[in-house]
C-alpha cells in the first residue's frame, strides 16, 4: 500500500471537525494515508462534484462524508462516484441527530451510502480500513490485532471492576 | 406574464409523478406556464446541476422539487440557484414520510428550501403562484378569487351538513 | 425598491426574539426594509387577523412568522393573506422542536406555509429575499454575490484546515 | 338544562365527519343538545373567529374542535373564547396522527386546549358531558349510570370469554 | 362559590411539585380553593382509589393529575370518578416527555382525560377554572379579565420591542 | 407443579384477545396451567385491584397483562402485587404501538414491569415459563427442548433454502 | 437461599457502571448474592457466549444485561440461555435512549427479554428479586415489606407537603 | 475473481427472504458469487458465531446481514469478523422499520456496521460490489457501466414524461 491518500474524509462545515477528528486519528493509528477537506454539496457544489467525480482516478479508494441536519453530502457524493461512500450523521442543535441519520441512510435504490452511528466517526474510519483490508493484507493483520486489543481492553475493565 | 415556463417542477423518479400531478394541475388551473422534468441528484447529478444552474437565466422564477427517502433533490437544487426552491417531501414505503420531511426541511444556514407538507404538491404549486404574484398582478387577482372560492366551498360543505 | 417595509417579521412571544434576530440581521445585511411585531394568534387573535389581512395592501410582500410548540401563527397568517408566508419552527423546552415543525409544515391543501428548519431564522430571511428578488433585480445581484461569498468562506475554511 | 345547544362541535373539513360522528352520537345518547359546523381556521378564518367569539353568549358551554395535520382549529378557537375547548386530533394520510396530536396539545401558557386521544371523538363528547355535569345534576346521574354500564359490559365480555 | 376545595391537584411524586406549583399559583391568582396531594397509582394504589372515588362527594369538581414516564395517574383517576380529569404530562430524564404525553392522552374509549402540554401545569389550572366557570359566574368574569390582560401583556411586549 | 393456575393472563378489552391467544397457546404447549380474564384498570378498577391484590395468595406466580394505547393495566397491576408482571404492548389504530410500549415500559422506580415486544404475546408466555422454570425443574427441561427445537427449525429453513 | 450468586449483572462497557450501580445496591439491600461483569456481545463475543451458556449450571437464576445504542447484549444473552434475561436500555449521547430501548424490547418470537425503563437499573434488580421470590419465600416477605415502605415514603412526602 | 463465494448473505428468518431476493438478484446481475444462509444470532447463536468467525478464511470478503425488530444479526456478526459487514434493516409489523434501523446503525465504537436503507437489499449488494471493486477491476468497469445505465434509465423516463 503506497503512501498516496486512500481514504478521503470530507465534511460540509468546519463545525463538524471535532467529531471527524476521531476518523483522522484512526487513520493515523492504522497508518493509512488519507486526505481531509471541507467541501459542501450546498455551498460549493461544483467543487464537490469535481472532487467526487475525480476521487477514484486520483487514487482514493473509500470516501468518508460527514454532515448534519439535512445531510446531503454523503448521498450526493455517492451519486458522483463508484467508490464506497461511508456516511457519518452529525448530531445538530435539534432533533438529536435523527434528521442527519435519516437524510443519510434512506438512500434510493442504485446509490448506496454505508451509514454508521450518529457521530460515529471512529467507526467510519474502521469500516474504511476493513474495506481496504480486503485488498491490502497488512491492514487485515492490523485489524486482527485491533480486534484482540479491543477484547483485551474489555477484559481489563472487567478485571479492574472485580477489584 | 409571457408564456415561457415560470415554474420548474422536478422530481427524482417517475414514481413521484402521481403526487406531483396535483402541482401540474394547479399550474394549469392558474394558467401559469411550467415545465416538468425527471432529474435526479443521485442518478443524473450533472444534468441536474446544469438544470439548476441555468434555471434562472432560462427564465424560470421558482422551482418545485419533490423527493422521497433521503430526499436531496430540493436542497441540492437550492445549492445551485438563487431562485426560491420549494421542497415537497414524498411519503415512501417506510417511516411515513418523516425521512423525506427532515431531509428537506433541515437545511443548513445559507441555503433555504421552502418546505411544504408531506405529499403536499398542490400547496407547493400554490406557494409558487403566491411567490410569482408579488411580480405578476394578474396572479394576485386570481389568488384572491381562489381564496374566496376556498371559503365558499367550506361554507357549502357546512350548509350541506346542516341539511 | 422603495423603503417601505417589504418583509413582515412576526412572532408569538418576545421569547422568540433571540432566534428571530438573525432574520432581522439578514434583512439589514441585504438592505431590505422590514417590520417586526410581537403578535399572537392565541393571545391577540383580532390584532393578528387585522395585521395579516391588511399586510398586502400595506405594501408587505412576504411574511415571516415564527412560533414554538403548537405553532399556529404561520398557518393562521396564511389563512388571512395571499402573500407567501414563511414559517420558522422554534425549538421549545420539550420535544426538541418536532412539535413546532409539524404544526407549521403539515398545512392542509389550499393554504401553504413555506417552512424552514427548526430555529432557521436566517434561512427564512434569505428565502424571503429570494422571493423578492424575482421582482427586484438589485436583490438578485446581491444574492449572486452572497452565493459567491458563501462558497469563498467554505473554501477559506478548507484552506485553513489544510494548514 | 334547556334544549338550546350546549356543546358546539366544529371541524375543519367534512372529511373529518366520519370520526366526529361518534361525538354526535354520544351527545344524542346523553340527550345533550349540540350544534355541528364545518368551519376552518384557515379557509374561513373570519367566520371561525365570529363563531368562537360569540359562542359563550349564544349559550354554548363547551366546544369540541377536531382537525388533522397542522391542526390549528382547537387552539385558535381557544384564543377567541373563555369556554373550555376540547381538541380531537384526526389521523391523516401520513405521520399516523402525531402531527395533529402535537399541533393541538402543545399550546402555549394562557390558552389551554383539553386534548383527547387521536380520533378520540367519543371521549371528547364524554369529557364535554363530564364538564357540563358539574352544573347539570341530571348529567351527573347519567354519567354514573354510564360508568356502571361500562363496567357491566367489561364483566359480560369476561364471562363470555370464560365460556 | 364557597371555600371548600373545588380543584384537586394530585401528583405521583414530590419531584413533580416544582412543575405543579404553577397550577397552585394559578388557583390562588383566581381565588379558587384547591387541595394538593402526593398520591401514587403505583405506590399507594388503595389510597389513590379511595381519593378518586370519594372526590365528587367530598365536593371536588375537577381533578388535575400530573405524572411522568409511564404516566398512569390521570387515566386511573378517570377510571374511578365521573369528574373531569385534567392530565399534565411531566418531562422526565429521557424521551423528552413523549412517554408521559402518550401515556396520558391515548386513553381508551369511555374514560377521557383532558390532556394539556408537557409540563403545562398553568394551563391545567386555567382549564380547570374554565370548566368551573360554566357553573360559577364570578370565574367567567375573571377569565374575561384574564384574557384581556393576556392581550395587554402581548401588546406591551410589542410596544417595548418597537422602542 | 400442581394444576392450579400459575400464570394469570389479563387484558383490558376483548379486542386484545386475538393477540393474547398466542400466550394462551404457549401455556398449553408447555402444559402450564393459566387463567384468562378481561379486566380493566379503567372500566372495572375495583375488580382489577381485587384481582391483582389477591393474585399471589390465590396461587398465581406470574401475571401477563396486555393493553394498547395509554396502556395502564400492566403498571397498575404491578402496583398491587409483588408477583412479576409481564407487560405486552398492543398495537392500536394509530402511532404503531409506540404509545402502548412507552406507557408500559417507562415505569417509575420501585414498580417494575417486564416488557416484551409490541404484540409479543408468545414471548410474554415464554418469559413467564422461564420465570416459573427457576422453581419447577420440569419446565427447565421443556425450555431446553424448546431451545433445541427452535434451533432445529432454523436449520431446517436454511436447508430448505439451499435446495 | 445459599450465598452463591443468583443474579448475574452484565454490561457491555464500564461507562454503564454508574447506572448499573443502582441494581447492585438493590441486590445488597435485599441481601441477594450477585456477580457483576463487563462483557461485550461485540468486543468479547466468545467470553460472552461462554458466560451466558454456562450461567444456569453455575447457579445463576436471573441475568440482568444493560447496554446502550444498538444494544444487543440482553438479546444475545437470551439466545444462549433459558434463564430469564432482564434488559436495561442505557441512554446514550443521542436519540435519548430510544435506540437502546427498541434494540432490547423488540425481540423476535422465541427469545424474550424482560425490558425495563431506560436507565431503569433499580427496577431491573427489583424485577429479578420478584422472580427469585417465587422460589425463595424469604424474598417474598422482604418484597412485601418493601412495598409497604414504598407506600409509607409516599405518604410521608404527602404529609410533608401538607405542612 | 474466482468463483468461490465472495459475498455472504445471511438473514435471521426465512420471512426476510422476499426482501433479500433483491440482493441475490444483484449479485447475479454483476456475476459475483455469493452464498445465502438462514442463520440466527438468537436461535442458532453457535452456528452463527462459527459462520462469522470462519467467514474470512473461507474466502468471503463482505457479509450482508439482514434482520428486523431488535435486529442484532449484523452487529453480532461484526463482533466476530474483521470483514466489512453490511446491515439491512427489515421493516416489521410495527414501528415502520425504525426499530431495525436503530438496532443496526447505532453500533458502539470499535465494531462498525455499514447500514443501508430500510428494506434496502439491492443497495446492500451494490455496496458490497463497490467494496469488492477496489480489489477486482472487472467489477469497477461493471459499476461504471451500471452508473451510466442508471443515468440512461432516468433520462428515458424523463423523455417518456415529455411525450
Amino acid at each position: 500500500m503506497d503512501k498516496s491518500p486512500k481514504i478521503g474524509i470530507i465534511m460540509g462545515s468546519d463545525s463538524d471537525l471535532p467529531i471527524l477528528q476521531k476518523a483522522i486519528d484512526t487513520c493515523i493509528e492504522f497508518d493509512v494515508s488519507y486526505e481531509v477537506k471541507i467541501i459542501s454539496a450546498h455551498r460549493t457544489p461544483d467543487l464537490h462534484a469535481e472532487y467526487a467525480k475525480s476521487a477514484s482516478e486520483r487514487g482514493l479508494e473509500v470516501i468518508i462524508a460527514a454532515a448534519g441536519g439535512a445531510a446531503h453530502l454523503p448521498g450526493v457524493t455517492a451519486g458522483h462516484t463508484i467508490l464506497p461512500v461511508i456516511g457519518v450523521p452529525i448530531k445538530g442543535k435539534s432533533l438529536d441527530g435523527m434528521d442527519s441519520l435519516l437524510s443519510i441512510v434512506q438512500m434510493p435504490s442504485g446509490v448506496p451510502v454505508a451509514t454508521v452511528a450518529i457521530d460515529g466517526a471512529r467507526n467510519a474510519a474502521l469500516l474504511a480500513i476493513q474495506i481496504l483490508a480486503i485488498k491490502y493484507p497488512e491492514l487485515k493483520r492490523k485489524l486482527e490485532e485491533f480486534k484482540i486489543k479491543l477484547a483485551e481492553e474489555s477484559k481489563n475493565k472487567n478485571e479492574k471492576l472485580l477489584k
